[in-house]
């Protein structure tokens, strides 16, 4: 955010980790459009989706995007809203701890407050990275947000599940030991995307003494049934983008078939989407 | 796109110039993924919108986007794609005709083959652009359409309707004025934003006697209809964009209220979106 002091910046990131004292939900946006329909519905805080980002710009998922191309979003988003942001920046853009602390200290050059970070390697025969090595990017990361002077609010991410690593009999256990591994090495807050099962989900959470983070999307359990089970963030990851496409779709299949345009109501009108980027433009110009 | 010559794009302007002998149906786009869903949906050409690619960069509509942040994001979708782009260029970024050249040259080099080009000023006191003006902008691009080897598919758009301009009982007769003026200078198109009637619709169509292109939308006309008076196109400006950010909107509130996911129903698998992704890649290396 143009003339954010590293100060501003620092009290927005312990107000972001203040939120997780509660369940906070985050519907991840991918551009700024997104990211001020979200804050004007009155979210405290702003995700950015990763593959949401690389899909708005051609690419894959799976650090298929530049690194500076995803900055660039992140920073763009950043400075569009007033509240806490914080950035999906895959596994780090890096397989060491110096680039992940580089990349911490983009996520703060970029104007966020916090951070996703996963531990897949986009690789088949070894899909997670050695948890040692998880630990010490973690550990960096942090170093830099202290140096830097922003405690950025690490999400601390392990793919166990998503990518169905091994043995499934053992998966429970391994995640918990990568994600309480990850709290023990400073991480504010786990996210474990894949899953779903309510039960598991419950004894996660007891098991792992820090707040939880759950990906969220059709079948899953409510936010309330989630808020029972003392999850304290829920995020959508790319679901939001992805329903947008799916309208699309929905609008450009209605124009070529039946010819008509009822799948584009509801949308907020050309002034009322000018109003809220002007209000974007001045909150800029004011710094 | 990388690697196509002129010859390739003047085929291109020609084969989005031939889609206007029955009526083309345009839902317009702002980022590569909304690209490449209507491209996989089936539609035979693109078109961008300008409103909706300033929205997602968080500028108000009417060219307070940078004109290279407007070009940067049609040469996205030009090199996203394999069907025939035409970029929403505005008035032209610029009220000289050489700066209309200079904007047909870039739409060229962006890789597209076709322009809306509005005679809207901006201007409260004096909102449309002199009608001498216009017509030298048109020529002006089409000159440099010659030049360059590619024939332009030039659309242009009077705004006399869209904002409600003078006296309402003259403004039939001003739009068919200015119309048929663009048209003798050289636009393959017309497009007259902001009319709905039916009946008016189908008197211009027959008053103009060139292609014209009608904006759509909740209300309009449906296409059988428009069809039928003789509209040769039918686009959907910022309104596709508008809905998706009306979606997010209903999702969030989904989510903050009820607590559940069923607006993110009917997505595109992220699988699917990998694919759709890859397949933009695979094309984009084959140059």
């Amino acid at each position: 955010m143009p003339g954010m002091s590293n100060l501003d910046q620092a009290k927005k990131a312990e107000a972001f980790r203040a939120l997780h004292s509660e369940v906070l939900l985050l519907p991840n946006v991918w551009d700024i459009a997104g990211a001020r329909i979200i804050e004007e519905a009155g979210f405290p805080a702003i995700a950015t989706t990763s593959a949401g980002v690389a899909f708005a710009r051609g690419f894959p998922d799976g650090q298929k995007i530049h690194r500076f191309q995803m900055f660039g979003k992140i920073k763009q988003i950043a400075a569009a809203v007033k509240v806490p942001v914080t950035a999906d920046v895959e596994a780090g853009y890096g397989d060491t701890p110096e680039r992940a602390a580089s990349t911490g200290g983009s996520v703060i050059l970029a104007g966020a407050v916090g951070l996703n970070l996963e531990d897949a390697t986009g690789e088949a025969e070894r899909p997670l990275v050695d948890l040692s090595l998880q630990l010490e990017k973690i550990r960096a990361i942090r170093e830099t947000a202290e140096k830097r002077g922003v405690p950025l609010v690490v999400n601390a991410r392990t793919d166990v599940y998503l990518l169905q690593v091994g043995d499934p009999a053992k998966r429970y256990d391994e995640a918990v030991h990568r994600l309480t591994a990850f709290s023990d090495a400073g991480a504010d807050c786990v996210f474990v995307p894949g899953l779903r099962d309510a039960a598991t989900i419950g004894r996660l959470v007891s098991d792992v003494r820090c707040p939880v983070n759950i990906l969220a999307g059709p079948g899953s359990p409510s936010v309330a049934e989630l808020r029972a089970l003392g999850v304290r963030r829920i995020s959508l990851g790319s679901g939001p983008m992805r329903a947008t496409l799916g309208l699309l779709r929905r609008l450009a299949e209605e124009l070529k078939t039946l010819g008509t345009y009822s799948t584009m109501e509801g949308a907020p009108s050309h002034a009322e989407m000018n109003e809220l980027m002007k209000a974007n433009q001045r909150a800029k110009s004011q710094g």
